[in-house]
Parts: structure tokens; sequence; C-alpha cells
């Protein structure tokens, strides 16, 4: 069983008027969180606030793209070219990187959201072209992808991947998440037990089929009401159970 | 009279589907050229190629955030606080830095586009907050301002600031450049004129009164239908005068 | 003292993922609503759920366009011509016209947003280029503008002009009104007081200097916290003071 | 052979700072036009000026709604829910409605645009919702898809559905057409080949296959580079073969 893991979670995704999650109480529960990047979510005051808030509390920060969607929230499907997919990270990624840079505080890792975190994990060539743009352009940021046959790949052939599984998500028999337009209230135990499956390697799907999982790091959604009680069951069940959360770099380095 | 200086122009100015500016023309007969960033002009797609042309003639790239107004093209007049305006620099040079790295480019310098130099040659409260967000966030990248008593101000105390002359536009009997909103063709030979009287330091307004200019860079309109001519006229007549064209960084070391 | 009013509230503030306002509460408290367009706030399905509160509620539906700024939640000044302002309105009351056809119910006004209300009563070419756009492309729809020299001057011409004043808004010396950014909760009885002061036809401007107002509709703001109890305290007020709250278009009928 | 045809060719489609197309020749070609509205291009000062054109030229104009997706120009796919995209269109449908009606233009169609085109004829859940939200909205104004069996099986049930076949793009040879992302200029006879074939009922895939149309209108693509030259070649080829061109609602009319 694993004993060390990143814990993520999606925040700053409140824009202008309108506010969403509490990123003051979840940031700190967190090693690592995703700030959306104003295509999806996330205006620049929004970004600035929440890169101060894990400034704060010592989560490393973490890039979000999404879809140019507001309305739909990054949530609905789009079909974007392997070109297009990486620059429209990059230019998310950048943007956050100066407004950060402004606090002092440096982005350790880019992980795409929503409707875009679907199709890198289904278009291998959107997933390489990402995945390569960052190894050019922002080295030593790692890309954060579903754990499975993409990013194993990926990683093989020395891109700095980061494995993903989900503590608060439903896997399908293939081992793709299954994603909530609307993500409602979780029992925070019963997320805290898939945080602990997936520490042992395996996950059930939604019809009880085994999914081997080798994650570097578990993520659970701030948009869902009850995220903050989500984290602090997982801290709990990883704290009883010896299981050390660190940051992603940290994790990356102890796999070797 | 001064013997050295930059000229730079806008490019980048398409969006998507749509082209504006001869940029393959253009940006090599300019030292600097400030890239238009997706909120008024510029998606990723034409960032990149953009960035690609600069890489190619040799001109230094610098940013240039506009307002969120793609209908009006950034030259309507908005209300954005010191913070915002500051923070609306940063996210879109940041953009444009990350999008530039991924071609192997630094970007050298940032200038506001259209309304939004605007507001920040006419408030000095934005002007300080976004030359002190960068000096912060992006050491050694230049903050370009119109030549006048806000830059003067803000280079005395130690902001790295270029002070910018117009060869193409018409200034007021106050010094202040009057903006157009859709460029018309202009006289080659008029524009090059002004650029002459820039070096000289003093220009006339519209009316013929005298106003002092000591400008490191001297800008043209990638969207004036001529553009190309006016930057070859003045071209020939900087190298018939003796007059040096380098990069905004060459330009500051001068200045010691 | 008035005893025939309209109560006007602005709803449909949420957009996509993110909720504002109490609409389902608040609609049925007022008299007309005013519901945001998509440009400040308000996508299709938002507008199409607050068309159905507000008929079910039996409350008059308007248009509430604003400018295109979401980030700055339709609050921030930007500089429009007299004829787009216009095609603004225009464009926003059309699409909440058809989406509101489609459930069979009418549009009854128009009135600009935050920062779009502020340039209409400031200038004058503005609000008659508005007016006399809306007097073309539907006849019938009354403009809701401030009580106050610019409004009375359109209403002498002819123009369906509605009247506003505000009961949870302070006034400046001059009778403009002070918008705030980002609304906080008000005391219900002071707003209750204002309103009181509306049909008496005279309020009390910040500084105490009275403020002339001859208005046909009260206007209080969803996105202030505590908008449902201002309303419930104006409507105990006026039912006690023997004043009946009516749509503005039945109130227009009265004034002959 | 079919003698009575609409020939309806897409228009608007610059947006603001960018023009795009040749609106003022080929409006008065074509005996309808879909005008852009605002989502995928067309921002409300154009939408104006291209009603005017209509209105000058004697061609009926008709909505073309797109995705919220300028960046892409609406030919990048999207994912709408059959609700979302019956909403999107009559916003925007609403949007040119109020524009024009400003002009004393009505509008008599509707038709979406490039993939949100192709998504209507590919999910028939969409197609009825769109079609049968306008049946409600807006009587009498008529939904443009392509000729197939889904707009058969609608037209069957009473919907007012106009069948279209285009001169300007490929067949695939399950009568699909083929989307160019950036038109390229075409054989205007080539173009007037087809549309003569349209009239016969039956056209050619790119591999040959016989595709049966049976179309109320005839579609060319204002952004092609020589649209105007493959108008005029169409006009010329049914001038010469007795086929009158005449707007939907004739052509409509016209089949009882």
């Amino acid at each position: 069983m694993r004993t060390l893991v990143d814990l993520n979670a999606d925040a700053g995704e409140s824009f202008g008027r309108w506010q969403l999650g509490d990123d003051a109480r979840l940031i700190p529960l967190v090693t690592s969180v995703n700030i959306a990047c104003g295509w999806h979510a996330g205006d620049p005051a929004t970004m600035s606030r929440s890169v101060e808030l894990a400034r704060d509390g010592r989560t490393a920060v973490g890039a979000h793209p999404g879809f140019p969607d507001l309305t739909g929230f990054g949530r609905r499907a789009m079909s974007l070219s392997p070109a297009e997919a990486a620059q429209a990270c990059l230019y998310q990624f950048g943007a956050l990187q100066a407004i950060a840079a402004h606090r002092g505080v440096p982005i350790a890792h880019v992980k795409p959201h929503g409707a875009f975190y679907g199709l890198t994990i289904r278009d291998e060539a959107v997933a390489e072209a990402v995945v390569s743009a960052f190894a050019t352009a922002a080295p030593g940021v790692r890309v954060v992808l579903l754990a499975g046959p993409v990013s194993e790949r990926l990683a093989e052939r020395g891109f700095p991947v980061m494995r993903e599984a989900f503590a608060d998500l439903d896997y399908d028999d293939n081992g793709h998440i299954i994603i909530e337009p609307n993500p409602r209230a979780k029992s925070p135990e019963a997320c805290a037990d898939q945080a602990d499956a997936v520490l042992r390697g395996e996950v059930r799907s939604v019809n009880g089929v085994p999914v081997q999982v080798d994650a570097d790091t578990i993520c659970l959604h701030g948009d869902r009401p009850n995220a903050v009680e989500i984290a602090e069951a997982i801290r709990e069940r990883f704290a009883s159970a010896g299981v050390r959360l660190a940051p992603m770099a940290e994790v990356a380095d102890s796999r070797g």
C-alpha cells in the first residue's frame, strides 16, 4: 500500500460577482490546489485571491485550464485539435503564472478542467500535445492526467506526468471517471473509503468491476457542497493509516 | 538629436477566422512588436504565429494587453481600478509569455492597448499599479508609456519605463495622443516627418502648438492600411539621417 | 401623496454554474422584474427560469440589458456611443423576448443595468437613442429611467418613459443615485422609509439635501443579501398606508 | 425537375473591427440571407448593417445562430443538450429580430451555423427541440435543416421546416455535408453544376455515390473568397434553365 500521496482540489472557481466553493476552508486541507484560469471560471482578481490563500496555507499551486465556456463551466464537450488544446493550456497556465509571480508563488503543475480533462484522457494526441508543450515551455511543471494507459505511456516516454485518481467520482467499467455536471453532496466516509482503495491500487466501478489504479495524487471537487467535510474525512482516514500527504513535487521525487 | 531609437508596432491583431494587418511584412520592419493577448484581439493560435514571425524577423516581442472588449477592439473606454488594471496586464502578459516560451522566445516589454493605454496615461494610480506589478512579477520586463510627465515620474522612481512617441497619431495641445477608432491610411512621408521631429524632441499638435517629447521608442499602428509603407518610409528617413534602430533593451542600456 | 406605484427588482442575475439572488422568493413580492439578458449576467437557461418564475408569480417582465462585461457584472463604466447603446439594448431585449415568448410571456419594459443605467441617465444623447429605438422597434415597451430632468424631457416629447426612484440606494446632492459595486444588507425599515419618501415626492441625499422625485416605479436590488426582507418591509408599509402596487402598464395608464 | 427554389447565403460574418465576406455584393444576389447573431460572428452594429443591405436588396432575412465560440467561428463541435440548443437559437434569433425591427425588417427563417448545424442534423432530439421551440415562440418562422430523413420526419409532423442542399460543399456517402474549417475558392461552374443536380434531385458524394436530395433552398457560403462569383454562376445557370429564384416563404407556399 502506498504511504505517500498528494491530495488535490479544484479551487478559485468563483467569477467576478459570483462566489463558488469555500476556498478559505478547503485550500489549507489539501496539498495541491488547481486554480481556474479565466476561461471556464476564475477572473484575475479571483485568481489572485486563490493564490494568496494557497500561499498562506502552504499548498502547492497548479493551473486548471478549461474550455472557453463560462456558460457551461467548461463541462460541455468541445472539439479542440491537439495544437489548439496545447495552446489553450499554455495561455491559461501563463496567465496564472504571472498573477502568482506577483505574490511570489510558483506554479507547480497543470491539470485540464472538466470536459477538457475528459478530452485529454480520451484523445491521446491531445494528451501528448499538452504534455510535450509543457516539457518545452515550462520545464519542471507537471501535467496531471487520469491514472491509466495514456498517462503510463507518456510517463514512460519521460514526460513529467502525475497520475491521478478520484475520491469523489464514480468510475465506469473501463476505468473512466463519470463527470457530474453539478456535483452534489456525497458521503465523506464513502469518499474516504474510495481514497483508501486508491492507495491499495484498486477501486470498484459503478457496476462493481475492479479497476486498477496507480495514483500519485487524489482529487476531490471544490464545488461539491460538502467538499470541506470530504477533505477532512480523507485526512483523518490517512492520518490513522499512517499515510502522509505531500505536494506533487515530493511525491514525484519519492518515485525516483 | 537622438541617434538610437526603437521602432515598435502593434501586431497579432487577427482573431480566429478574421485577419487584420499584414504581420508577415510589417514585423521584420520594426525592432519591437506588441502582440495582442486575447482580450481585444489575438487568440492563442494567432499569438503563436505572431511570435514565430517575430522570432524569424529578429524583432523583440512585447505583450499588448487590452480591455476585455472584442467587440470594441479595446478602443472603448472602460473604468478599471488600479488593481484590476495591473491584474489584467499580468494575466495577458503571462498568457503570451507561456505561448512564446513554447517557441523559445522571451517577452521583453509590455504596453497597454488602445483605451487601456489611454487609461494608463491619464490615471497615474493605474500607471503606477501596472509598473509596480511588473517590477515584482516580471523583473527586467519594461513597461511602455507615453513620453510625458507620468512616465518621467515613474522612471525617476526607478521603474523600468520606456517612453514612447507616435509617428502616425496626432497630438492635442496637452501632449495627449488622439486615438482613431479605425485608423485610415496616412501619408508615409508625413509620418516620417513626425518620427524625425520626435528624435529632435518636439512635435506639433493638431493646432500647431509645440509639444516636447523625449522618447525611447516610436510607435506605428499595424491595423492602419498602409502600415508597411509607413514603416518603410521611417526606416529610409532614419537610415539617411544616420539614426540607428534597435530593440528597447539596447536603447534602455544606452541611456544608462 | 401618490397611492399607486410599481415595485421593480432586478432578478435573473445567476450565470451558468453560479447562483445569485433568491429569485423564487423575491419575484412574487414585486410587480415588475428586470431580467438580466446575458451580457453582464443571465445565460439563456437562467433567463428562461426567471421568466417562468415571473409568469407563475404574476409579475410583469422587463429586459435588463447590461454592458458586455461579465467579469465586472456590468458595473464598470464603459464608453458606448448612442448608436452602440441603442443596439446593445435592442439585442438583449430581443433575446429575452424570444425566450419569454417560448413561455407565452410578453416583455413589458426595458431598463439598462448598472453602469449602463449610469451612462443612460448622464448622457442625454444615449437616453434619447435608446428610447427612440424602442419606440420604433418595440412599440408599447416602456423604458425605465431615473426620475429627473432627462426622463421628464423625453416623456414630454411623447416617448414611453417610466420614471424610477430607488428604495435601497443613496442619492447625492444632484439627485443622482450612488451605485454600490457589491450591495450589502441594508435596514429594511430604512428602505421602507425611503420608499415612503418617494411617494411623497422628496427624498434626502446623503448630505441631507432634499431631492425632488416624481416616480412611477420604485426599485430594489435583487443581489442585496436581504432583498427579500426589504421587499416585504416595503409591501407592509405600503399596505398600511393604502398604497396599491401594480405593474408599470397600469401605473402608466393611470397617469393618462 | 424543380423550377422554383430559394438561394440562401450566410452573411453578416464580420465582427467589430474585423471584416469578412463581401455582403454588399453578395446579399443582392441571393433570395434569403442568414445573418450571424453575435455568438460566433456578428456584433450588433454588423447585424444592423447586414439587415439594411438585405432590406435594400429585397432579400429575405433569417437568423444564423451559432455556438458561443468566437475563437472557433462556431465551427468546433460542442455538446449542447436539446434544451440548451433550443434556447441558444431563440436567444440569437430574438436578438436579431429586435435589431431588424428597428429597420422595419421581419425575420423569415432561422438556420443554425457551422458545427451547430452539424449537431442539429445528427442529433434528432436537438432538431426537434429547436423546431418545436420556434413553432411555439415564433409562429411563421421557418427552420432550415439539411434535406434528409430528419428534416422529412419533422416536416411530416407539421413543423415549418425548409429542406436545404448545398451548392458549394461536398457530400459524404451518407448524404452528410463535409464542413470546411476555412472555405477556399471553388470553381463557380462546378458549384452551378451541383446546384443543377440538386434541382434534379440527386447529387454525387465525394466517392461518386448518388445521394438523393429534395431541397427547398440551396446554400452557398459567404466567407468563401469567390462567393460572389459562385452566386453569379448559379443565377446564370438557373436563368438559362428557366428556374426561378424566390424567398423561402414563396417556395414553401408553392409546395402547398
